[in-house]
This record gives structure tokens, sequence and C-alpha cells, in this order.
């Protein structure tokens, strides 16, 4: 095959290699997964592109695709393959004439340093855009989430009080900030003072409630209720105790979206909780639930790009990124997606 | 004022109320009501009518309103007042020149024998379309209720599978009939192996389930999988245990309308119940739940009439009636929608 390459590349490298080995039945760690490493020829075939990961990225679903129940795939992740994953990386060499040696790209490489890959699952990004690793976060598919997650199911309108579980995520945050260019008065949920203080001094939020602050869900629900007076709009990432407070105070034609569900992700999926029944509020005020995946909206995302891409560039939107170093550190990382104290989008860098 | 009448009037009659007295805790029936009479003049003020109750109405809602948290009103019903309730009565007596003794109406009599009440709360009837007690029923709230429910937040394809909670009462054997006429594949859910065969043999439906045969959310689940396959709409009176059964089989997309709760009436909506948290398959199937309420749609009473009512006409819809006799069991009959055995519309006659 005719191929660029930056410089003369071997015959074979090596490749390291997170592998999902083990099923994990409360929250994902490093003991169910281990590293490996085989050699990849670095010979391409027609279509084919070597790439070199460089931001990998941690995100919540990966705990969902290991649930033992069919989720919104058939099949749990397959244990002794690589962590599927998004990750950005760059073009080592490549067999197709849109694509160079040096160019960076993002694609579902997965946890491993190295791929061989066709060039249909990569897209080519622009750094002049922005920087690369946003096409993990605010321009990728947590930013797709948000957009349309808040304007298509949510249909936030100016004045309307919007609620967003989660608010110092990677998709929270993006979230409560459209929702405040769409004239939204914006109260954001997380752990912890220190976030709440970054949502209101940072991201200038209206209001910031610290669920842990609150023993229970009617204590949480008071003081929400004390500072909005009721929701139009509760965008869900975390869901549990945290949702079980926000439902009995929607108001009338309130619009619910279900993005995620956190709290439950670390068993809650397999064998549910029990919560308070809540579906006569959506009776008494004629509510609407809707639930969404990053998924449905794969071929809107240029329409992203083209709206949220301009507000990155001129600095409209605090998309905070929390980068660890090293790729032996890819599974703690996830486990501190349930348990740590990131803020932002969370990324491994090799 | 001038006013037509039947026969010559005495000044006062006998006005017979049912008196909402006291708040139930769990199930309501007769010990929260006092029967009284009153001294009623039946001499008109301008746009006043005078009539006489035919058919009482006893319908779910009656227990929501009176439940002591807001629900769809700010307040519960009030003590020590008319049971507010839809009745389909005669006039006796009209100062107005569309209504003249002897038509037929229906409005928000409440339960009392005799009422003066101002025209413009009236509905006039013709007897010529269908029975006048289906002014209550097929052609009237829960008609309504049942059209709109379906089209507009069920939106049932032909070819998709539509399962009906409460599926022999007033509200559900329209809708599992209104989804048969949609071309759809019918599975309803009642009480009792009597009702199921109702259900599929003077209703059509494609399939009936005895949730009282099963002993848990699981095995009912487990029979509507096997019948059904899947879910794609779901339309809910019910909720409690036959919904914990259902949600888990939605299909992709699938829609699900909160109509009413009825398992929940008798207490979860003061203090809510704990049932299994279910939000993950909303986000899984990227699916929809709807509240609605029949008030929602009073502003197109007539373009429901315009469609049911020559389905009626022409007897293609079973629209059963249980008929109690006599005004003194109107709160044992209340009672019985809870603990009883009726199928179709319950209505007292006097």
């Amino acid at each position: 095959m005719s191929a660029t390459s930056l410089t003369t590349l071997p015959a074979t490298i090596t490749n390291s290699q997170w592998i999902y080995l083990r099923h994990p039945d409360g929250i994902v760690g490093p003991e169910h997964y281990e590293l490996r490493t085989q050699t990849l020829a670095t010979e391409l075939s027609a279509g084919e592109v070597l790439v070199e990961s460089h931001y990998l990225s941690v995100d919540p679903y990966m705990r969902i695709n290991q649930s033992l129940k069919p989720t919104y795939n058939e099949l749990p992740h397959a244990l002794n393959t690589v962590q599927s994953a998004g990750v950005v990386a760059r073009v080592l060499s490549s067999s197709v004439p849109h694509l160079a040696a040096g160019d960076w790209v993002e694609g579902m490489i997965g946890w491993q340093t190295h791929a061989r890959i066709h060039h249909s699952m990569l897209r080519k990004l622009d750094p002049a855009v922005a920087p690369v690793s946003t096409a993990l976060g605010v321009l990728g598919m947590p930013g797709r989430t948000a957009w349309f997650g808040l304007t298509e199911s949510g249909r936030p309108h100016a004045g309307e009080v919007v609620v967003v579980s989660g608010a110092a995520g990677a998709v929270g945050s993006l979230v409560a900030q459209f929702a405040k260019r769409h004239g939204c008065k914006v109260l954001g949920i997380a752990g912890g003072a220190a976030k709440c203080d970054w949502l209101r001094d940072n991201l200038g939020l209206d209001w910031a409630v610290d669920y842990k602050a609150h023993h229970s869900a009617e204590a949480l629900s008071a003081q929400i209720k004390q500072l909005t007076g009721g929701v139009d709009v509760y965008f869900d990432n975390v869901g549990g105790m945290v949702t079980d407070a926000i439902i009995p105070l929607i108001n009338r034609r309130a619009r619910i979206v279900i993005c995620g569900s956190i709290s439950q992700y670390s068993g809650g999926l397999d064998q549910p909780e029990l919560g308070p029944r809540f579906l006569h509020h959506m009776l008494y005020q004629r509510a609407t639930i809707q639930g969404m995946l990053a998924r449905d909206y794969v071929h809107r995302m240029d329409e992203m790009q083209r709206i949220v891409g301009p507000m990155v560039t001129a600095g409209q939107i605090v998309f905070e990124e929390t980068i660890v170093q090293g790729f032996e550190l890819l599974p703690a990382t996830l486990n501190s997606l349930f348990t740590g104290d990131h803020r932002g989008k969370l990324l491994v860098q090799i």
C-alpha cells in the first residue's frame, strides 16, 4: 500500500491494551482489568490508518455496558477484549488521501496505545477550532448529549427553571451553561461545597445545591423548592435520591430528561433499588419523561459543532477537563468517576 | 323570569345531597359521607336551569381529589360540601331559550337529586345519537380521556403492541378498542378470569392477562413478554405492581401514557409506596412517559364526539355500563370502584 508516515516505522510496534476481564458486581475498578501487550504489525491494508492514542476517555456509560442485563445494547461488553472507549489519537501512517501522518483524529479506538483502524471509524479534528481533547468533551459525545438532550428533549424557554443533576460533570456542566444561554434560571446539583462554588462562580448558575449536605430526599427537596419555587425542566444524569427530591417539585407540563442514572450504575441496573413511586406527579402536572442517548444524535454531530464550536472558540463556554497522566491509571480513573471529585470531562493522557 | 316547565312546579322542592364529610385515610366509602336534604326554591334567576338528576357518576379521580397533598388541584375537595360529580339530568324548567323542560343535559351537578345551575355549566345531549347515559362514558369524559390519551400521547401505529392496564374499566375498555381500530395488537390487563374472557370475547383483544393470577411483578412480566415480545405503547390506568411488570418490557421509543394510578389512590398519594426504580429503562429504550388528564382536552370534546359518535351509533364500540339503582348507594358504589368487580362505566341511576 502507498502510505504516509511521520518517520520510517518499524515492521511491528508494541501495543499496550487494557483488557476488560471480570464483571464488577459493584463499583468497577482496576481489579476488573488486566494490562497486556501485543505486537502490532504496522503494514496497512486498504483503507487502514495506524494511530497513536493521546487522550483516552472514561465515561459513565462504560459501567452500563458491564451490566449483566440487557441495556441499550442487547449484550454486555465482551469479557477478555480491549475496553472500548473514545480516544483522541495522532495518525502515524495512513493509506487514505484525506488523512496524513500527524493529523489528529477521534474514534472508538479503545483503551490501547496504538491501533490499526479503518479510516471510516475516525473523525478528523481541526486543532485550530479548539484543543483536540475537546473532541472527547464539549465538541464530542458529551457536548452532543448535552446540546440535543437539553434542546430537543428539555425544550427550555427563557424564564423557565432548569435543574441539572450531576451539574459538575462532563454533560451536566454543559447543559447548565446551555440552559443559561437560553435565558433560563438554572440550579445545579453536585456533591460538595467546592463543586457548588464552581457552579456559581465559574459557570454563572443562579443556584447550586450540595446534595451531600442533605440526609434525605425530603430535605433536599425542601431546599430546592425554596430556591426555585418549582421546576420546568429537570435534566437528570444521576437518578436515585436526587431525582426523588426533584420530581415532586415539577411544574405543569414539565419535561424530565433522563440522560443518565449514575447513582444506579454500580449494581442498581442488575438489581433495582426501591424508591418512592412517583407516577402520580406525572399525572398531576401532565409532565413528560424522555430518555435520550448520545447515539441518537450521531448523525447531527455537525449541527452541534456548528452551533457550539463558535461558543468554544469565543471563550463563552467553560469546558473544564480533569486530565490524569498515565495510561496505567485508566481503570483507576474509571473507578474515580463513581467515587471521586473531578470536575468536567475526565480524561487520561498518554 | 320567563321560564318553560313540564308541569307547574311548586315553589320549593326537596333536594337530597350526599355531603363529603370526612377525609379517608385508605379506601373511601359510606363512612366518609352523609345524606342530607335541603329545601330548594324553584324560582330561577337569569341564566339558571332547574334540573333533576338521573345518572350520577362515580369516578376514580374523586379519590385523588380527597388526597391531603396537592394533586392536579392545589386544594382537596372541600369537606362539608356536596360531592362533585358528573351527572346526566333532565331539565325541569329553564330561563334560557336553547334549553327547554324535558331536555337532557350533562354537567358537574354533583351527588344531588336536583339543582339550580347556570346554563353555561350544562351540555345539551341528543338522545338520538346514543343513550343519554353515554354522556358520562364513551361520549363523555372517559371517552375523551381514552381517545386523546391514546391518539395524542400514545401515538399508536398499525402493527404495534399496545398494553392497557385497567382494561375492563371505563377508560381502559375504550382505549383497548380504539387501539384495535388503529391496527395494533392489544393486550388488556384486568383482575379475574371473567373480565379477561370479556376482553377477549366481547372486545376482541388479542390477549388478556389476569394480574391477580400472578404473585409477583416478575411472573406477570414473564407472561406478558411471552405473549407480546415487547411493548410499544403502555396505557396505564393502574400503576403499582402492574406497571412494574410492564416497564422492563418496553421497546425502543415506547410511549407510556399515565392516565391514572388507581392502585395508589387509597393512601399511596399521601404516603408513596416503594417500588423498583426503573428510569434506566427509559434511558435504554429512549422511551417517553407522558401524564395526561381529561381536562386538557375539554376544548376538543366536539372533535372526539365527531369521531367516536358514529362508531357508537353504528354499534362498532362496546361501551358496557354497570348501573347501580338507587341514590342512597352512591358512596358504596364509589367504594366498589376500588374493591369491586364492575365492567366498563360505573353509574348510579335514580
